[in-house]
Order: structure tokens, then C-alpha cells, then sequence
């Protein structure tokens, strides 16, 4: 049976070539596969229930589909694209095994909404996995958090050093925008897992189909109680895709700062040899590939985005065939994803902090001069004549090219009367950090709460 | 006081006016004045709990923020471009009203918390309004569908006429668009609603700040639990624009249908004259200027999407002052999204159904083939089989010009002896609309039962 | 050799497979084999001119590329994952072929100036594909516009029927946007068409090499005037990627309006059997599949511009590996745009015009209700007031269901004393349109004219 | 006269105040009111010499006009939102001043050919002004790259140290980025300076017009050769909007570069403290707000060109009002571009280079390692063992923390017998770039080389 078959009474030519190559979607959806037999069984069941299909034929269909799954997973599976799509594909290899009752299983329903619940499905089961690696990336950058709560680094804004932070302050950042990710995702899921099947073409079907049996049987949390709806809404692509486009802006980010970190200039760390690669010319070099590439591929998966937006914008109901290019995006956003999720959470792994050189960064920009500041003011100096006061010991130690505590007391006591022997404590990185110990701050000691109160919700 | 007073200190040469232009944010940022103020007043309070500030410093700072918010009001505030922002403004104000205690305002946090949680408790507010708007806007079109459900339409596909839908189950469409677009509002405004502040410039502060306290002053759900990710975080301004670029499309979606439906080939419907506008030289022209503008303005929110992405892709921590762009595009997507929903659901109400075009538009398609085939297959014809003899009856009455239900029993007969005289109940739109009687399908019943489910909703 | 080969010196563990997988690029450059070895022997034969390589080793390197084009050409290179890409994929083949010469090949240059290289030189070829395919679709659009010269049809605004046009005009319109297309692609190609070879790593060579020479046996108009830029530029991919998006925006706008006119409702086109699907449910269903699709495919490569944008932006100099995501989303552009045009061009050959049912849509919007005015104009009337008559008249007509045409001359005057008998000949499309009879109008007369001139431009 | 007499002969109803305030554009396309005068009064020109308008008509015309532009330069016009748009606001203007003559001026146009008209009347002059803002940019670069052709900084890939570079290298890859802008914006300019005036509605007019006169009156290049075309096209648009995105590309480039050079931990520049701010809370800091707002501006230019792109995807001719959305990014994207190129060129002038950091930084990462090997092979030795041999070296080197010049020749002839005294000579970064001496390599001369042919190309 070739294509004309399927629809063609009222065609006097065939599809041309071109357009069969151009239209089909047998190369890039026979990885629904899976999920469209997952489908079609709930679907017969309930047709089944429903009366609409007999026990014997019910029977044939599963039995059958095992084969096809069997044929699929040994690559024996003959897939042809002359039958444009899986579902076609699936259901002409399905009638070749069982004969007529696999030409019933399509009673009752479309491949508009078969579609739109294959990929569903699909994606799902995607998103638990993203979930876990989501997880599984947390509890690395926790372990790391932990074991430099204590190794001092700059904290940088404008890129220009601020105030001391801790290193592991600065990671448990990423565990926070990646737990927010993980809400983003469980938000998306709940729209996703939701039961499209029974809107037929678009507005439903004759046959005396009970929607809530397949929804049952395939742990559906809601049906979509629209049938035009239930077609043609890709929303929950759009979703995912936004939520995945932050997942990947939060890696470039820490890809950025890990790039820059290993830059020698920096030293703050290395990354293990196993995640980079050197050049074939220049014999010294050990470049952060993964990173760079991550920060790179955030640009493709933020493509996706705008490119699923675009294409649904302004589109009349109910479906049209540009749906079709939803699948592509999607499934390179989900491969994408879960590459970078999971080579990262290794890659952190292999990262070895060098706290002498953080240290030493910290006491290169003057990190302390706000703690100065808020010194004077608790001697009983207003900020704004304390934030003075500290700006000029700051230009005059830039000029000796010191930090602010090697100058002596009684240079400092030069800028202020209120400077005693005590301030020394002040100006050290560490008594910096110790001292911003309130929650969400940087002490050691809240570092410590906070890798306890993840450890706590990841379990 | 100029500018430089604030921390020139360190600094030669004043700001050039060019670059005070290109930095500072006051034009657009004042319209946070009100969000400002009122976390400034939580966090006197919390100050003076926690002993930082006096009881009368306190007092003081209530009374001039009081009498700021009544200048403002009353559009006699002196905005200074040379005071960079709205913060800096009203601080300033604050001072010449009450001196030495609206210097002591500032301690324990930075402008860096400051904006990040001006911007949290406006867009809080911002989201309210705007899903009151989507509910009145679904209640509009409950309206609409109540009215209508009995109205016959063409259901199209790939905008070939496909079966016949009920006009009020179309509309019902929208309603669960817009029911999503409330789903993902809700959601966002969870991670809208964390309290940023007692993060001060990005590693916390040393003074013994409770951010509780605050939090629960300003009535947050939850505390950034991190400085560094509290004073960079721009997801929630990135999520909350991706939700709003969905309700666009979803309104570029309905905009597109309004246009075509009242193109005069289609003359579906009428749009109130109110909402419409004529052309300067032509005489007859009346535009769908609304619809028009919504399908176009989901353009500018979309670019506001990929830009404020773009913006924070790579940034490393903590701020930088690129995030000062976050702004200009979030108000700009609120009013956008605000005004539109508001006019929408206005117009919703100004529009005239043509029950007669819709019904002589469904004869033109022959909409009721399926409905033949579905005949055929209740008759014991396979399914493949009664496709294809119904494909060639249409070919048939194509070139006749006429419909399936207008050809004679005599001539359907000639397509298969298994029809009879009860065929012509199955051709009719009516017959095929009651037909699809299930959970999510075009029956009248069905839409009459969606539209109490949805009353009951959002009552 | 494995990878350690290449580099491994400085390295303790070998990259995992996970890492090689995600760094990896041979899956998709693989591509640029042709046009690596192109340039490669380029470089060989300069090499040899300025007395780097000997006159033997350049035989072999030539011998060897020739065997490994013809292993490539069938299907017997051994591509490896291990080798990272197509230019240590090839180098090593080569080497294994003919020895030291090989190894000796890779000489004054590096990977980063060769892959720069590869694109550019494999860009320029496809983009005078893509110019002639943007020339054999505006030739397929002059045959449709010189057979409907004549042809009247509704123009409209805001889909309103505005005034008459011809069909040949209308098809014209896209002639003019694709003709700027062909320009953006030219101006395009004279950016791409530099060479960055020489530029080695990021800073030149020490090798004395002439980049003249190489430049003019690749036929390239121009040098890469600094190494630093040549390696790290992808401004040419962006821009192409731009230029594509508008060919795709100009096919989504014809795309949407063939769907338009394909609809029951205007049926004003119909598109041959070979470029529609039908329906596996609605026997009665012919869609067109290739506008909606291509309308869909707008989305993938605007989303790939975006990606583009993205990846560049923020780039410190030179080489980054994010780089390495250009290709992908550039080759995908590419395909998509060739076959897309391919397809278009083809089908607009398949196009059957129906001028009965635009000449019916004409009659329907009153559509010369501007002739009128103008008419009154011509009588003296100023035309403010005439818009306002042909406003009231519009409003009666409209009324009885009726055309100004269909008025009696009665009736007519009764809106204003200045209409005569003649008043007739304005009112019919035919009128109309004869009377926009200059540079750019409408009239048949000027249609004929821009096909013959585009005609003389295409030749 | 209201808006109501403008096209109000068919409707029933005003436009609600809601809806005029949402379509109309006065508010932002009242910065249009120089070059729409500037088009009337060549459109009037025109239409007397065609004999369509009288002599004294025009004078008044003109002389009406003059006043009216005093009165915009003034502050004096009195813009009127009943109005709608700056054409109507004008014409009503004119005709309150000059009467019936006024009324006559909208002869032969439409707004939709005379809005087109202006803005590209507009745009052509922003883009003169931005042409000659990128040759200031390139001028101040081309200062910097002159004054340090000899100033050794380490050229980077992957961010890590590669080969020593001139600074004054660097600053030219800027100015040939800036050199292919400005080609863009030229061949943009092309396409923006093409005439509809005289498309009116959309198919002409029925007036004796003559296109060749006014384009000629206006300077205009070529005229728009379809009136469809003419007044749907808004590619000139995004194709500005495209060539400014990469212009902003490229300084969010530089931008990144700037911040990272003047972290301390590079301190490799200084930028004048007129371009820069400091904190309200931490005394020592000193930010590149300008680079890192230009980075983030970025954001918001490619926002606009999504957004203008998405605007005109699928759009049927000819006008739809949607079009009106085209100019808000686009007054956004010029007013951006231009702030940004004129601070820019600025604060380049305001750069201050530190060599010794350069120098420290250069002999930090075993920047001359290719230098060795390219040395080693110059002795004979195979270009991959040499390679090989020298990653040992570093290896080596990097246990000792010393640089590869810093081993002793002992030392080193322990990797190689090759190696002799004169070894040292390669290794310094200065011999370095003095050997790569070629065009486009980075040796001081080459600079100077390209410094003169750049200067000759912009005197």
C-alpha cells in the first residue's frame, strides 16, 4: 500500500517526491515510537470497554504491538517513508501482523490527537528524567559548597571585587536557581500530563468513547476538555522550552565563571583533564571545552524557543500542519538538556579549588572597605561621612599599592580618630565573612545550614 | 547634594553628562516609587526591632516617607537625573525632610536588594491585576459560548473545512487557553513573591538584621535563602514574560480568527464599530484595528522575551549592571498585556455572530464526510473501505457543485448499497454536532456543561 | 592514534567518552569535507611556492586528497569519533595514505583559521544555489503574473477588501520581495567571501607564508585583514542566517495567503494534487500541506538567527568553542532554505487560478468605492465631502445587500446631484483597475511592463 | 472635526476612548512630523507640475507648512490624540491654517504610502548619522591600536593564555568588525532608499501622478516598483534592525573584554573615572557601568529585531495595522545604536592601557610554546613531535611555576638536543610578534601597516 492509499479517493496524482521528503516526519518522530504503542494500547482497551472493539481483537492488537516493539528495539523494524509518520507506519506494520483488527484500532480517534498525546507522553517521561539530573547536578555543587564552606574568595559585582565571599556561598547560588528549575519543571509537567486523546480530528468523535478509562490507564492527571483545544495547543512545548532556555542561562552563567576562573589571570581553579581538550598547534594549552560549549548551546536551545513561539503565533484553529514542526526543537531542547545536565554534574566533580589564589584575589580590591565603613559607624560615625572616609584610605592605599590592612595604625588613624587597634580584626577576609552570618548570608556557618536544609529536600 | 557625594571619594573627574544620561534609570524607574517606599517602611520597622534604628528615627522616616508619597501623587516630587534612580531620589528627599535619620535608613542593605525587591513587590501586584483580567476576559467569552452553543460553524483544519463545531465550543477553546495562561501566572508569582532584601550589595550585611521580619511585613512567601543569587536573579522577570508572550500568542491566535471571520468572504461575525476604524480614501473600509494590533503586539512582547534572556545569558555573579535593562522591557510587557486584556475582553463583548454565514459555510466543505464514513463503519464497512467510498462521492458532488446531503438517495446508493434513507439525519451539520456527545466534544450538552464548570471556576 | 595523540602532552587522563561525544563535531561537519580538502590543497600549493613543503611532498598530498575525495564520494572513509572532527578525520587519513608529507600538510595554519576557512568557502557555494533558486521561483511567479494580468481580484486591507487589483500584481509583489532577497544574498556573499586561512591560531604564523596566493587559487575577493578578528568572526553566518529569515518571512506571507485563498471560503486557488495531503479520518480533506509547512519552517530559521545572536554576543576574542555550535543551526538554514524554494517554485507551477470567485469577492466589499469618490472629485466635489457621500451610499448598499454598481442611477444621485450615467464604467473592477495606470499600479498595462522588465533582469 | 469625519459615513458608534488610545501612534510617530512635511511638500510639488493642484495651492501649501514647522520647533503645535497619527495632525494643522488648499494636499496618497514614505525618509538620515558614528569609533581605535602596536598583551582562545598579541592587534579586530557594519549599514541604506509614494491605498491612484518627480524631489534612489509591495514592506526595517544587532554584537564584544581587562585580577586597562560609578555602600568601587550597560543593551536591540520579524510573519497583503508596531523598536533600536557609538567612541579615548600587566600576564601562561615548537621544527624535527616535546616542557615548567623562558638551557636540552642559546630569543614575547610578520599577523609593523590603510580608507 503506498501513501495514495490512506486518503486518496478524491486525489488524481500522487505526492511528488520532493513534497513526500519535504512533509514526511518518519525520520525524526520513530522516536514517539514507544510512546504512540503506549497510546494505542489504552486507546483499545477503552475501545474494548467501550464495546467498540471485541475481546479477540484487543487481544490480536497487544500482541502484535509486542512485536512491533520487539522489531523496533532489534532495529528489525521496516520503517518506510511512504507512510509519512510513526503512527502510520506503526499501524500499517500492526494490520500486516493481525489483519483487520489492527485496521479498527483507529476508530474513534485521530492522528491529531494521537500526536498530540504521543508527544506528551513523551515528554513527561522527559521531564522526570531532567528532574533527577536537576538533582543529581544539586547534590555536586553541595558537596563542593561543603567542603569550601570556609575557602575565602572575592565576591564580585561589576566584576570588580566587592566583599570577601565564601566559595561555597558562591556555589549553593547555583543550587538555588537550579531548585527553582526543578519548580519550573514540576509546574510544566503538570500541564503536560494531560490527556488529549479523544478529540479525534477536532471536535470529537461518534463512537461511544469513555475519555476518563484512557486517561486511567495511561496516569494521566487531567483531560483536555476541549477538543479544538486539545489539537492544536502546544503551549506546554513552549513551556518546557522556556523553562529548559533558564536551565541552560544558569549553566551559562556558571560556565562563564568557571571559564574565567580557570583563565590564569584568575587560578582560582582546574578542571579536571578528562573535560578539556588542548590544540593541535599550541603544545601548552588545556582549554574548558565543556564549559564553553554549554554557554554556547545555550544559544541553540534559546533558538528553540523563539523558534516555537513563532510558530504558533497567529495560527487559526484547529490544527494545521505547521504543528508538525513543534517535534525537531523539542526533542534537540530535551537531548540538549539532558547532555549538558548530566556532563556537568560530573564535570563539577572534577573541579579542585585553589584557595590560596582566591585569598590571594580578595586581597587585591580592597574587599574589606565596607567593613571599615560599617566599623565607623558603630564607633558612631554617620555612613555617609564613614563611606567618605573609607573612599579616600582607599585611594590613598591604591596608591601605595597596599591593601587596606597593611597600612599602619597610625596611617588609618590619619583618615579617622575613631580607628583603634581593633580594626585589624575587621579588615581580615575571614572576620568579613564571619560576620555576615544572618540567614541567606555568607558565614561559614549559614553555608553549613544551607547545604543541611538541601540535603534535607533532595532526600 | 550631587552625585559625586555619594561615593566620589575615590574618584577624579565628575560623570559626563553624556554617560549620566546613558546611565541613569530615574526616567523609567520612578514608577516603582510606591513598591520603594513601601520596603523601605518594612525595613525601618524591622530596623528598629531589631535596634539598629530608634524609635523616633523611625517615626520620622513614617512621617517623610507619608509626605513623599503625597508630593508624588500630587506630581510635585523633584526628580533628579543627577540622583541616578528612584532610589537615590527618594532618599535624598527623605534627608531634607528629616535630616540625620534618612541617612540612617540605608543601613543593613544596598540598592542592589533595594531594586530587586522594589521590582518583586510590584510585579506581585502586577500579576494580580493581570489575572483578574484573564478571568474577565473567560468570563466574556463564557458569555459568548452560552449565547452560541447551538450555532453551527465550520470546524476547520489546515483551514480546509474539516466537521462542523458549535461556535460557542470554538470560543470555549479560548476560555481553556486563557485557564492555562491563569495556571502559569499563579505559578510565576510563587518565585515572584521571595524576599530578595537582607542580601544588602551581595554576601548579606553585619548588622543583625531579621529578614522574617520583613518578609512578613511585606507579606512574602518565602526569603531568597541566598545573597548572591538574590541580588542576580532575573529569572522570575524572564518567567513572567514567557507566560505573558503565551497569552499573546493565544491572543494572536483569536486575533487572527476575528480578522478572518470578518473578512466579507467569510462574514462570520461583526465587530462593534467602537473597536473599529475606517480609511482616510476609501470610503467602504472598516478595519479590525484591534485584533490587528493585539496579532502585532505579540510581536513586541515576544522581542521583550528574547531580550531580557539575552541579557542575563553568561552574566556572571553577582550584580552587573546590564541588569539595569530588565526594566524598561518588564513594564513595558505589563502595560502591553494589561491594556490588551482589558480592550479585549471589551471588544469580546461588542461581537455580532452570523449564525446564516457560518451554516452556509459548513455546506461548503462538505463537512459531514466523516460523519458518512463513521455511517458506513456503524453499517459493518471497514473503516479504510468507507474512507475511500466516501472520498469518491465527494469527488462526486465536487464537480457537481453540490453537497453530500443534496445528492439523491439513488446517486449515494450508487457509492455503496449499504445506504439508506437515514443518511440524510447523519449529513446534516446538526446531526453531526449532537453526534460527538463525550467529555471535550462539540455537542450543544457539552458546551453547555463546560460553561457551568467554568462559572463554578471562577466564581 | 587516538586523541591523546594530538595533544595529550600536558595531560594526565584521557578525555571521557561522554565528553568526546559532547565536544565532538565529525556527526555534522563532516559535510565540509569537500571543501576542507579544497582548501587544504590551496594551502599546500602555497606552501610550496614559498619553499615550506618540497615539490614531492605537494605531489602526494594531492595523490592522497584525490583518493580520500573518491573514498568519501563512496561511502568508504572511516569516520571516527575519536578524531574529533573532519580536519584531524581527514589529516589522519591522509597521513596513513602518504606518510610525513601528511603530517607536514597542517603547517602555517591551524584548526581555527582552517574550519573558518571551510565555512566560508562551503557558504559561498550554497549561496549561489540559493540564488538561483530565489531566480527560478521569481520566473515561476512572472509566468502566473503575465497569464492573470487581466485577472481581477479583491486587494486587500486589513483583509478587507479594499480595492481592485490584478492577480498578475499581486503575484508581482513577490517578485519585488524576492528580488530583494537575491541582493541581501549578494551583498551577503561578498562577506563571506574573504579569507581567513593565514590567520593560524589567533595571531598569524612565523612560517613565510602568502596569503595572496592562497586567496586567489580559492578564489576569494578578499583577505581577512587581522588574525584575531579572522578566527573569531561569524558575523557572515548571521547575517546569511538574517537574509534567509526574510526569504522564509516572504514565503510565510505568500504561504499564509495561498492557505487563505485555498479556503472553501475564498477559493480562489486551487493547488495540484501533489503538493496536499488528505486526511486519514475525513475522507473528504485535501490540505495544503507545503504553505503550512513552509509557513512553520519560518519559525525553525528564525529560531536558528536567534541562536546565531546568542552566541556571539558577549564573546571575549579570539577562538571560543562555543563557536563550534555555528554549524548546526547554519546547515539546517541552509537545507531549509534550498528546499523550500526548490518546492516553492515547483508548486507555484501547480497553481490553478480561479477568476470566477475573485471577480464574485470583488463584487462583495465595495471594492471601487474610492472610483467613486474620486469620480465626485473630478466633478469638483472637494474630497473630504465625497468620502463622506461614498460613505452614506456604502452604508445604503450595504444594506439592501447590494454593490454601488447595482444601484440605479436614481438611487446614486440621491447622494449626490454630480452622478451621471457615466458613473457606470468607474464602478466595475475592469474601471478600476485600467485606471491606476502608472509606474507601479495595478493596471494590466503596467503588469506587462514589470514582467517584461524583471524578464530583461533575469535573463 | 473629530476623528469621526474622517471615515465616519458608515459607522454607528465613536471609537471608544480605550480603543483610541490603544491604535493610535501619535504619541510616539510625532518625532516622524519633519520628513512627513518634508514628503508632502515634494508630493505637492508634483501634483502641481501634473497639473492636480494649482499654483496658489501650493504656495499655500508651502507656506502653511513653514509655519507648521516653526510651531513643532517651538513647542507650539497643538498634537490632538482624537487625531490618531502625525499625518492627520498635521493635515488638520494645515488646513486650520490655509483651508480647502490643505484639503487637496492628500490627493493621490493614502496614509499607508505616505507613513512608508517617512519613515524611510527618516531612517535614511539616522543611518548617515550612524555610518559617520562608526568612523568615530573606528577613529579612536585606530588612536589606541597606533599608540600600543608595541604593547605585548596575551592573545587568548578559550580564554586561556594562546600566543603574545599587540594590544594595538586587538583594537584593530574591533575596527574591522566596525568596518563590516558599516558596509551593512551601506547596502542596508540602499534598500531603505526606495520610494512608495504613489502605491497610495495599495494599487495606485486613478490621479496623473509622476513617481519620477517626487523621488527625484526627494533624493530618493530607486522607486518602489509594486504598490502592494510598497506599502506592506517594512524588510528595510529588519534588515537595519539586523545590522544593528551585529553592530551591538560586536561592543557587547568588546564590552565583555573591557570589564574583564579591568578586573583587578587582569588590570590590564583603566577606564577614566567619567565613565564609570561607584557603590552607595562599598567606599573602594569603581564599575565599567558603561561597558557593562552597552553588553546589556545588546539584549534589547535583538530583542526589537524578534519582535519586528515576528511582526511580519505571515502577514497577508497588502497593509494590516499590525504594521504600526514597527515603529517603537525601531525609534528604540536608532536612539540605542547612537548613544551607544557616541559614548563609546568616548570613552575608548578614556582608556588607559598598563602594560606591565600585560607583559606579567603574557608570561604567565606559556604563551611562546608554539614559538618552541615552530623552533624545533625549523631544526628539523616533525611538527608533531616537536609538539609532543614541547607539551613536555610545560608540563614541566608548570611544576616549577616558571615560565618556559625561565628554564635553563640545560634544562631544556633535556627535552631536545635540538635546543641551543639562541632558543631564548623565541621565547620572549616580543620575538614572538615580530615573527609573525605577514599580512593580518600581529608584529607591530603589520599594525602600523593596517593603522595607515585604515586611516586612508576614512580620510
Amino acid at each position: 500500500m503506498n501513501n495514495s492509499k490512506t486518503w486518496s479517493g478524491r486525489f488524481n496524482e500522487p505526492v511528488s517526491e520532493l513534497v513526500k521528503k519535504y512533509t514526511g516526519s518518519i525520520d525524526f518522530d520513530k522516536r514517539l515510537a514507544k510512546w504512540d504503542i503506549q497510546g494505542s494500547l489504552a486507546h483499545a482497551k477503552m475501545l474494548q470497554q467501550a464495546g467498540v472493539l471485541s475481546e479477540s481483537d484487543l487481544t490480536a492488537i497487544c500482541q502484535g504491538m509486542a512485536e512491533i516493539i520487539a522489531e523496533i528495539e532489534g532495529g528489525e523494524m521496516p520503517w518506510s517513508l511512504d507512510l509519512e509518520d510513526v503512527h502510520m507506519n506503526i499501524e500499517r506494520r500492526l494490520t500486516e501482523k493481525i489483519g483487520d483488527a489492527g485496521k479498527r484500532l483507529h476508530t474513534g480517534r485521530s492522528r491529531n490527537d494521537q500526536v498530540a498525546t504521543d508527544i506528551r507522553l513523551w515528554l513527561r517521561d522527559e521531564i522526570t528524567t531532567i528532574q533527577q539530573l536537576i538533582r543529581d547536578l544539586q547534590a555536586a555543587l553541595l558537596d563542593l559548597a561543603e567542603q569550601n564552606a570556609d575557602v575565602v574568595m572575592p565576591g564580585f559585582t561589576h566584576l570588580q571585587v566587592a566583599q570577601p565571599v565564601s566559595f561555597g556561598h558562591h556555589m549553593l547560588a547555583y543550587v538555588e536557581m537550579l531548585g527553582r528549575d526543578y519548580e519550573r519543571m514540576a509546574d510544566c509537567r503538570k500541564r503536560v500530563n494531560r490527556m488529549p486523546l479523544g478529540a479525534a480530528a477536532l471536535a470529537g468523535t461518534t463512537y461511544p468513547i469513555c475519555r476518563e478509562t484512557t486517561a486511567k490507564l495511561l496516569d494521566f492527571e487531567q483531560i483536555c476538555q476541549n477538543s479544538l483545544d486539545a489539537v492544536s495547543d502546544r503551549d506546554f512545548a513552549i513551556e518546557f522550552t522556556a523553562a529548559a532556555s533558564l536551565v541552560m542561562v544558569h549553566l551559562s552563567r556558571l560556565s562563564e565563571e568557571l571559564i574565567l576562573w580557570m583563565s590564569p589571570r584568575f587560578g582560582f581553579i582546574d578542571i579536571a583533564d578528562r573535560f578539556c581538550t588542548g590544540s593541535s598547534i599550541m603544545p601548552q594549552k588545556k582549554n574548558p571545552d565543556v564549559p564553553e560549549l554549554v554557554r554556547g548551546k545555550s544559544g541553540r536551545v534559546i533558538g528553540h524557543l523563539t523558534g516555537l513561539i513563532m510558530l504558533m503565533k497567529s495560527q487559526p484553529l484547529a490544527y494545521n500542519k505547521d504543528n508538525q514542526e513543534d517535534k525537531e526543537p523539542l526533542f534537540d531542547t530535551v537531548d540538549t538538556l539532558i547532555d549538558t545536565l548530566r556532563i556537568y554534574a560530573d564535570m563539577m566533580r572534577g573541579v579542585t579549588v585553589k584557595p590560596d589564589n582566591m585569598r590571594a584575589a580578595v586581597m587585591q580590591g580592597f574587599a574589606t572597605a565596607t567593613d571599615l565603613a560599617d566599623y565607623l559607624v558603630k564607633k558612631g560615625m554617620p555612613f555617609r561621612d564613614s563611606h567618605e572616609v573609607v573612599a579616600l584610605a582607599v585611594r590613598h592605599a591604591d596608591m601605595q599599592g597596599v591593601d587596606l590592612s597593611e597600612l599602619s595604625l597610625e596611617v588609618l588613624q590619619g583618615f579617622s580618630a575613631l580607628i583603634a587597634e581593633d580594626v585589624y580584626s575587621v579588615l581580615t577576609p575571614e572576620g568579613s565573612l564571619q560576620a555576615r552570618n544572618h540567614l541567606g548570608g555568607t558565614a561559614p556557618e549559614q553555608v553549613c545550614l544551607q547545604v543541611q536544609r538541601w540535603r534535607n529536600l533532595l532526600a
